[in-house]
């Protein structure tokens, strides 16, 4: 583990690669070799700035976070992409999963793109993507993209590890339809309306103007930047630059105001708090003695011999 | 307690006070007592209709709930108001608190009106609030409906005991921008407009249809019955008639389907899950050696000495 260790912090892809599969193991000889090789790599993280980026499948995510992430080394950026999607055992890899989708991106020295980590559950999912972060910024990745489908809880795993948010939209009525669920746009520091080129420019500066109105319903942010709405075209791609130099603001400004420093801190302590919470009931529901007695006392609730709160007392002594 | 006990099951109001103050009351011994009331009521409990009611502050809901209540018991129904503010000890009962504004309900003697139960914790006013239904059930009211005012998370609270979820609105875009989260739409079971009196008919009319349309873009409810939009004046008393039906209605469907039931037994599950892992946490941290190994924890975890997961490892040992 310590040679692995240095491995990654030297940068090496195929060590940081072994690192992170450590990290998405379920073997329990593996996972506290795991931890050892995050404390290791932890001390030796870059800066780093954390980029969640969201949308339903068939906004485009996969070529635009290749044409982003080839600009952003074109910048002088080490750039990994990570992927949290609790679905991928039902989808098979529905994000990241077709690699060849970026294929300049793939194939970029100052990139590194890991696919998504499969889980059981969405609060082991988003574990194993926080340590996997760790790993890439010891390897001296200083922008790290997360993605995530715009679908289901993950954008709210996704918004709390990173320190922006960014949600792909398409130009046109049909995206509201495609089940994108609202408390998403809330979470957004940024919208970038992708695809808008040739016919579909005149929806996407529509969209854009609806998307400002919507935005002006909510709340001021806290990190005391108000939410841009870009438009930008992964094929031809234009907008990108305006996209970078929009993130590059927010990173600065957030910077200078304390806000990237104490969303970190928060973030620190949600998911403290959400192991501690975690643990606590995979310890307590570990015995198959407290699993029957659940059940039993179950079934006596649901007689109306109990109310709930009775059986948990009762459960918990 | 099996005295007051006896009493509420005859339907004695005054009893039934006394038992919900019990349950309410934040004395240790006084919690046992009520446990034990609430052991000996729940074999009589009738067979009850649980409706949840929520809109911001100025819909209309104490008037809305007074014409309500007044004409359920006119159809032979026993009616208990129950409320849920976990705010209410900084707006000092802004919903029910004023029981003069249902001056009429407060006199019948078919309906039991109960004002807000404080509590510093949402979970603890929950809890508080489910056990009271139990009494008034007890006591013979089959209709128990269960105010929240529209803001904050009482809602899914409220949501989550009740078998029908219906919103009040107003008909008119400031309603929108009332801080009604826009998550509880999709929580309804019905939408009634309220005020769709005089001038306000025709805005009314128009919110109707606009809130029709925004119900088709959510997915067709697990219930079976797809939620309706009605128009009413408590004012008035029009439009009252019809909302019974309905509700009448969806009692039917879904007693029929056997959604009621199912719904019943998820919330029984859902709030054994919640108070199981409520009191572990707070057993947990109940010592303070805990409480302060967490603080060490959090600085060593803010310092990038640890991650979240490798610190709540070390804690829970």
């Amino acid at each position: 583990m310590d040679e692995l260790a240095s491995s990654i912090i030297d940068g090496d892809p195929i060590a940081l690669s072994r690192g992170i599969t450590m990290i998405e193991s379920k073997n329990k000889q593996n996972s506290i070799k795991a931890d050892h090789l995050v404390s290791k790599c932890l001390p030796y993280c870059v800066d780093s700035f954390r980029i969640g980026i969201t949308g339903v499948p068939g906004v485009g995510k996969s070529t635009f976070i290749e044409a982003f992430g080839n600009l952003l080394t074109k910048r002088e950026h080490k750039v990994a992409v990570l992927a949290v999607d609790p679905s991928s055992s039902l989808s098979k890899g529905s994000i990241l999963g077709d690699k060849t989708r970026m294929e300049q991106l793939v194939k970029n020295e100052n990139a590194f793109i890991r696919p998504t980590a499969s889980g059981s559950s969405l609060g082991g999912v988003a574990q194993k993507t926080r340590e996997s972060i760790i790993l890439c910024e010891a390897a001296g990745f200083d922008t790290v993209i997360v993605e995530t489908v715009g679908v289901g809880q993950s954008e709210t795993s996704v918004h709390g590890m990173t320190d922006l948010f960014l949600l792909l939209k398409l130009a046109g009525a049909g995206d509201e339809l495609q089940g994108m669920k609202r408390g998403i746009i809330e979470m957004a520091d940024m919208i970038a309306i992708n695809k808008a080129d040739g016919e579909n420019k005149r929806n996407a500066e529509k969209a854009k103007a609806e998307f400002n109105k919507a935005l002006h319903l909510y709340p001021k942010k806290e990190s005391g930047v108000d939410p841009k709405v870009m438009l930008c075209s992964s094929l031809n791609g234009t907008g990108l630059d305006g996209i970078i130099s929009n993130l590059e603001n927010y990173h600065k400004t957030t910077k200078a105001n304390g806000y990237f420093e104490l969303k970190r801190k928060q973030q620190n302590k949600h998911w403290f708090m959400r192991t501690i919470e975690s643990k606590l009931k995979s310890d307590f529901f570990a015995s198959e003695k407290v699993k029957k007695e659940f059940d039993d006392h179950l079934i006596r609730i649901n007689k109306g011999e109990m109310t709930p709160f009775q059986a948990a007392e009762n459960l918990l002594g």
